[in-house]
């Protein structure tokens, strides 16, 4: 199964035959990187820049770039992650008015900017400025009437559906992976998993534009998480410009998680400009439903008619909500999920805030309100119930509960909201947690079958190394090379039939004693360049791997020396190696595979999916779910 | 150099033989916890007591006890910790006015308690109460003139060293473990070292005594760091009653690192509470030189006298204050390092603040102030100066930036602030760490010696396994056990010619392969029970740690079979493992000690303390330095 990928980087071939580690990428689509080696490979460029710099100034003056690379880099990511989220909104702002009608100074102004310089001066009067026109007043020259309300309907049905319609066309039509919010996928590419593509330069064009499309549609959905994946997007690209990153995986992934930290401050507004942003997002959900501000100091009073209609209409509201949400979410756009569950819990929250107003206004002397509730005072704030409800309801979709308390923190600015959401937040945990412990992304990841190790996923099984590792009793034997015996057709042959991503080296197919370990793409590579360029190798040369050539029969033909491709420290565990421990050195070290021996006899290897399908099992849900490796 | 704790246990050996592993406290004092053991102890007795749930009602219940043991836990630290801060806060507020008077109608009183239900109104004259006496009015019956003046300060200056010297005799005499701030110390514990009685009662009882006595008597010290030391004793000695804590250092450890967090609560008023507490704190000192508000709406004035006096005496403060606390810091008693390092940032803050406002006011038609300063406006607050200074100082000396800014955030509760306060933080860590990558408390663990990982310190040099594993050439051969060949005899010649916490077991001492590992104490402990309950067991006894007995000749003595008390599962990692990874694994699993080996046979053995000082030679530093294991 070699890709394209790698016979186009035959080019480097020459490069090879230097350097420990080729450069052309060395993981294959969907599968996972090892964090170890991307980590000594980059340990290995910076040891050799700084040996360099000392030999000229301009190597010195190179070795500085490249330690303030980083910097720069994201530097780059901030501006290009801020400026899209400005465009994302100006765009929004434009076509959701759109749907309503158009300016007739500039047709490329939104309501607000169309009626800027109106003299009106009062905020009502202000939206009837004569620069803008409802489509109604534009096609038919009415602005009141039932016909005109009937054709503005209409306009902005019509207009809500081709934007939805343009938006799944153009995610279906040129890039699948801008779909979602995007959140579980870069979870699992920061966890070190392949997927080519989903950050690439179409993603982030695609995604960016249909964001705007769907958001403007007036869909039930977020732009925050598509946000995150748009600064993720931002990250690969300027990575890409520098050779520290990306030649190496695991450099790259330090940009994107700093990329998903500035998509988040670009989305929730974290310090630098943000918050006011984003302070204006949620209060537009919290004061949805027409009522007092979330801060009131207004005297609680009794319900008047409008109480019951805003309650009936808030609790329609709030199903037609749920559902809609559920739908928008599972559909192929980008689409995020932040906004929609804050505004479920907030009309939650609210309805909980006007009911206990209620009751402590017919209730004062009740304990519980007694110092705080007497008649005419204000001592319920519908407003807070509300703002609560919200991080509820999102930490119990996320199972966020710090970082969630931290944001709702930075969106209120007020230190008294704490106390209240952090009980909020812990309790929405346990409440969701017993209905299972994946949070709304573990979900979609493991719908996906992403390679994914969660650190929060507990492992308390007895099964042993031995119980995991392939081959199983009755399977045939682990293939293995051997450190000085077999032919370069043997190993032609095994790669052929095998799709395995390496191979253990034995001393002897007798011994079984480990040295080390093959990538199958660093041999391939190595043996078709053999072939084409050093003299003497055949198809019945002895490949070695071992410092000294074997000794060989006077006639045979000239060996092939491949020690520089042998991993001489494979991790290993014993086969009495409880799985806990295991699934922890995975987790924690970012292995791809590990083997496994006794009294120093190779058995077998442990991959990451096989962790991940055993814990599936162990779970008793479907192993076969994880696709990936 | 088996200790009396090791001896004293041996009332539990009949335990011992059924438990695969003993309950006795395993580790010596000044030794490193071996995580994954811990862990898969745990793990072995929440399976235990999983199963055993479902034999009777009342393991049931003692299961549910169990899982809410934590809680429990976490509930009685919180509500001890934040009780003792309470004691402590009243206790210096007393003893603190004691140095000035004593109140007439209960000495137990305040100034300000003493006061409380005085009739004078305003704040000048409250002070002034007839029932609150100076030394002066009390011991001669003088309040004003020169001689009552003098009686007054020698008083103070008498209690001031009273306090002092009491302080310093007690940590002497009773606990010398409580002096400092102990947050060096508790990062070591937290990291996996054991301190006996660090955490004890004695040390919270002297820590929380002392602490008092310190800060009353005035000197340039914070309770903040001792107040996290007194959290965790705190929480040891809560864990220590329930025996899933206090049987298992891995776990207690879990309970001590919420213990700690609970003390930065506490100390800094994270969300409950606190709050108030700490931001009058920081006020105190933020306000000390008697100026404006921290905030302020006066308009910028030209500088007066008052404000040239003030810059002097703020100059001759901040020098004054950090030559103070550089020497309190080094004093043997509790002392913490907050404070006294806002305030000096504060002072020098405020000059700075006091400067850009005269700046400001004389030169209001630069282009940096153009647009904000107009003359009889407010543009320049030099109270957020000595903020943002505040945090930019102890940023410096503690490394911290994130946690930093959130603490700060949470003291001014101001949004407004984040910007300057993330751009202290950052400018003042560049700086810091241009002059040595460790902050004060790393630079404390180093001092003493403590073994302690940091994941900060990079490891990048170029060395392998086979480098820093013992035996190094040269010398002797590493001290192993075989499987099947050796004797009682000859296994307790080794424990006592040698010092090692354990020993790797080999098939034979010409095959070399391993095949596990047993630890000094279980072995011990282990010939020692087998020599007085089991038959036939004496010194030419052959030991096993096989499944099956070996064969011997007919009238060779019964044989003592081992295998329990076998770790099969040790770590182990090839001699051409870079040591880069070979660090990451040990600070990553939390390793004691990992085996060498080269195709499958053992090679040598690399401790914790191994690697340390390994790090220390590679950073041109002492390798002796590191003195614990």
């Amino acid at each position: 199964m070699v890709n394209a990928g790698a016979m186009s980087g035959s080019g480097n071939l020459m490069d090879f035959l230097d350097e420990p580690f080729p450069d052309v990428g060395t993981y294959e689509d969907f599968h996972t990187i090892d964090w170890l080696r991307e980590k000594s490979r980059d340990t290995d460029r910076h040891r050799k820049i700084t040996s360099k710099s000392k030999e000229s100034i301009w190597e010195f003056i190179k070795s500085l770039l490249d330690a303030w690379s980083g910097w720069v880099v994201m530097l780059l990511i901030g501006l290009l992650a801020g400026t899209l989220a400005g465009v994302i909104d100006l765009a929004v702002d434009w076509m959701t008015d759109l749907k309503e009608g158009v300016c007739l100074s500039a047709f490329w102004y939104s309501h607000e900017q169309c009626c800027w310089t109106s003299n009106e001066t009062t905020f009502e009067d202000r939206d009837k400025c004569p620069l803008w026109q409802k489509w109604s007043e534009l096609l038919v020259n009415q602005s009141e009437g039932a016909s005109a309300y009937i054709l503005n309907y209409l306009m902005y049905i019509l207009w809500a559906l081709l934007f939805a319609f343009l938006a799944v066309s153009l995610v279906r039509v040129f890039a699948p992976y801008a779909c979602g919010s995007g959140i579980p996928e870069i979870k699992t590419i920061l966890s070190g998993f392949i997927i080519r593509g989903y950050l690439g330069k179409w993603t982030l064009l695609i995604k960016t534009v249909t964001l705007v499309l769907v958001v403007s549609s007036g869909l039930s959905l977020g732009k925050e998480g598509p946000l995150v994946h748009v600064a993720c997007c931002c990250g690969n690209f300027f990575s890409s410009l520098f050779s520290k990153y990306s030649k190496n995986e695991g450099k790259r992934r330090e940009v994107l998680s700093a990329a998903a930290a500035a998509g988040v401050s670009v989305a929730f507004g974290a310090p630098i400009g943000g918050v006011l942003f984003s302070l204006e997002e949620l209060c537009d959900y919290i004061n949805d439903p027409n009522m007092t501000r979330p801060v009131d100091d207004i005297p609680d009073r009794p319900a008047g008619v409008g109480v019951y209609t805003a309650m009936w209409q808030l609790a329609l509201a709030l199903i037609f909500k749920i559902v809609v949400t559920i739908f928008t979410f599972g559909m192929k756009i980008p689409s995020g999920l932040f906004i929609p569950s804050m505004a479920v819990g907030a009309i939650a929250g609210r309805m909980v805030g006007i009911g206990v107003e209620q009751l402590a206004y017919h209730h004062h002397d009740w304990i519980i309100f007694r110092n705080w509730c007497r008649p005419g005072a204000d001592c319920v704030t519908p407003g807070l119930y509300a703002m609560v409800g919200a991080a509820a309801c999102l930490g119990g979709v996320t199972r966020m509960t710090v970082s969630l308390v931290v944001i709702m923190f930075e969106l209120t600015g007020g230190l008294e909201y704490i106390v209240p959401l952090m009980a909020a937040a812990v309790t929405s945990k346990w409440v969701a947690d017993a209905f299972g412990k994946e949070g709304i992304y573990e979900a979609h990841i493991h719908l996906n079958g992403y390679p994914f190790l969660d650190v929060k996923d507990e492992f308390t099984h007895r099964t042993l190394a031995t119980d995991v590792m392939r081959p199983r009793r009755g399977e045939p034997p682990l293939s293995v090379l051997t450190q000085d015996s077999m032919t370069v057709e043997d190993v032609e042959t095994l790669i052929k039939e095998t799709d395995y991503n390496g191979f253990p080296v034995v001393v002897s197919r007798d011994s079984e004693r480990l040295i080390g370990f093959a990538q199958r793409r660093e041999l391939i590579l190595a043996i078709k360049n053999a072939r084409q360029r050093q003299e003497g190798i055949v198809s019945n040369s002895i490949m070695y791997f071992t410092e000294e050539p074997p000794e060989l029969p006077a006639n045979s033909p000239h060996p092939l020396k491949l020690r520089r491709i042998l991993n001489l420290s494979p991790f290993t565990v014993t086969d009495h190696t409880p799985m806990e421990t295991v699934v922890d050195i995975f987790r924690k070290l970012g292995l791809r595979q590990c083997l496994v021996t006794r009294s120093g006899r190779l058995l077998g290897i442990i991959t990451k999916k096989d962790v991940l399908r055993h814990m599936a099992q162990m779970a008793n849900q479907d192993p076969e779910s994880i696709m990936f490796n």
